[in-house]
């Protein structure tokens, strides 16, 4: 009997595992000697291979964008309202690509992997990989799969940094890049809170300077803590407002020193906080926030971001979000002023959502519409080109 | 040889302890037997006892709020540079008092103080106190000090609370109330800060539950994550940015997985952590974020902020500051509507600085000038009255 997926669902999905044996030379100096990277892929290549579409994912995202697994029928991909056929992002017209980022945990290469010459997870051994470096691999899983030049790149948050750096650095790999809720760097207020969480971390006792595994523990505590405060910048105070209010959790306030949850925020933050620790490692969110902290496409160009642009070649799609304050429509509009300046082609669309940061993962409609719109032309483009 | 003060410093001050053996009802529902609440005064009180003025503590301030300590002539108080001769707070004009609350670490009766009961400190055994007991236990620090009736109350953050709290619970104790970078009540975002924050000490292994004193440690990682995560609340983007932008601190990347600080904004918020653990206890950071969380002066009034003030009989000055994003001004103008609705006097002035929550504590021209008008009228009719 088959799942009853909704019809324009991409339905059952697997991931699969490319195996790179040619040394990947990182930014950080040190080089990965081989490495996998675990993808997916929905819809069909086609003649020409000009229909391909890369999704990049933000820190606790991964491979897994669209449809469901055999195993667990009952929750899609992290995207899944925006892909599938006749979905905004459409498997009907595109050939769609995720793959898990180097240093993760869902099965491509990162610190829980084994080390081979050790036999034991990389752990803290694993190299710090940046932007560029994830950009870098993705290129060669491009190449594994025949896509000399994908039709868009698409992301967003740290997924938006991916598809700018990815103008920057393929220029003629990049026919579009959409990049949504993004900041050309991060602020000093963005690096503080990846601080503190990242303190979360490395002060829990059960974090054994990033050798926990080998102790049979993971540093729970820590990683909880770092996941409640980073979902609080994912929100918005109004979007909070709107959700929790000050509703208590039991109807009345506790007065006694047990600290119970009795708020109806504190009591989701804390669900967050628990159910990520089950599925994510800590060592990975260490690497990943400093990904974050060191992406600065302009410093290589006299931190002049227009000089950055100035080699893409790609038209650009830039989306950012009333409420969001992690990365807010001003950091945005920075990116769409040095794009003009640097004589690029831009759209850029402002939402109205109170989802705070999250939204960029939500299916508001004019958000949606603006995709479709866009990628409709895109499609439009391949079929021409393909004519 | 004398201290090289300042010229319109206090000077040189010393605490004052005064004890209470009334005992002292709590919201919660238990009573306190005795405690002690130290405090500060400068200034001379009048003849008739009407210049006297109150100022009101924030979450981790304390009753040393100017002047120079003997043991320590180069650390002033936390709002020395408004308080003193000549200073916005007169002390030429007005007698000037400050206690530590209950349920704070600095001398009066809290979590460390020494339960004569058992011979230990309270610890969490401590009663959850509110706004409203605080301003209970002020007023009889007044009566002993002979004060009927305050010529004003002046609070920033959560000394602003209480100002509004006394106007409502004691409307002919208070002539003027100062309600500076205020919030009616906290959002949920306000509270899902302080969770985080409380659940850093919570899950430090060195908690004990709150019998940390017995174990002869302290929960330093807990609380300096709390103090870090605080403090970037405190601050505001672009006062971060404007201090630190992406500095680094050794000037390059480091690139490694040992997490050492790299960027200067890094760097500050570890030292404000780590200076905050040696002076500030656990259990009170606990309690009083949990005072803030349940203030909600609106709440015995049908959560009709207006019908609250309707009680009142002081004149009010609200202020606050354009780049607060832990007490916006959004929710300043909230307090003055309500005011206004409830026909009472108030004057309201948005500060413009990139200062964040913390511009209350600063010296910015056009907030001190503000200070010093309104309270130079609030002398004027002290005068007037006594003349």
């Amino acid at each position: 009997m088959p799942h009853p997926f909704p019809s324009n669902s991409i339905g059952l999905v697997s991931p699969q595992t490319a195996h790179f044996t040619e040394p990947l030379a990182l930014d950080c100096g040190r080089a990965l000697v081989a490495y996998d990277l675990v993808y997916e892929s929905y819809g069909t290549l086609n003649a020409d291979h000009s229909n391909a579409v890369l999704i990049c994912h933000a820190l606790s995202g991964d491979h897994h964008v669209a449809g469901y697994y055999e195993d667990d029928p009952t929750k899609p991909g992290w995207w899944d309202n925006c892909i599938g056929p006749g979905r905004p992002i459409d498997t009907g017209a595109f050939f769609v690509v995720c793959c898990n980022n180097l240093g993760g945990c869902k099965g491509s290469t990162g610190p829980t992997a084994i080390n081979p010459e050790t036999r034991k997870p990389h752990g803290p051994d694993f190299p710090i990989v940046t932007v560029k470096d994830w950009v870098r691999s993705q290129a060669r899983l491009a190449d594994r799969l025949g896509i000399i030049q994908w039709a868009a790149i698409i992301g967003g948050s740290l997924g938006g940094m991916q598809a700018m750096q990815w103008a920057i650095t393929f220029p003629d790999r990049v026919r579009h890049a959409l990049v949504i809720a993004a900041a050309p760097r991060l602020s000093a207020m963005n690096i503080a809170f990846n601080e503190v969480a990242r303190q979360a971390i490395l002060s829990d006792p059960d974090f054994h300077h990033g050798h926990y595994y080998e102790f049979g523990v993971v540093p729970r505590r820590g990683l909880m803590l770092a996941r409640m405060l980073g979902h609080i910048t994912y929100l918005s105070d109004e979007g909070m407002r709107a959700k929790f209010g000050r509703e208590l959790r039991e109807g009345k306030i506790d007065f006694n020193f047990n600290f119970d949850t009795e708020f109806q925020v504190e009591s989701y933050l804390r669900h967050q906080g628990h159910a990520f620790v089950d599925r994510f490692d800590a060592n990975t969110y260490l690497l990943i926030t400093k990904t974050l902290d060191y992406f600065d496409p302009a410093a290589d160009f006299d931190q002049d971001l227009s000089v950055a642009f100035h080699r893409a070649l790609a038209r650009f799609l830039v989306v950012s979000f009333t409420s969001d304050w992690r990365f807010a429509p001003a950091r945005s509009r920075e990116i769409v002023q040095a794009l003009v300046r640097a004589g690029r082609e831009v759209s850029y669309v402002e939402i109205p959502s109170e989802f705070g940061h999250d939204a960029f993962l939500m299916p508001i409609p004019l958000y949606h519409d603006t995709l479709r719109a866009y990628l409709t032309r895109v499609a439009q483009e391949v079929n021409a080109h393909a004519a």
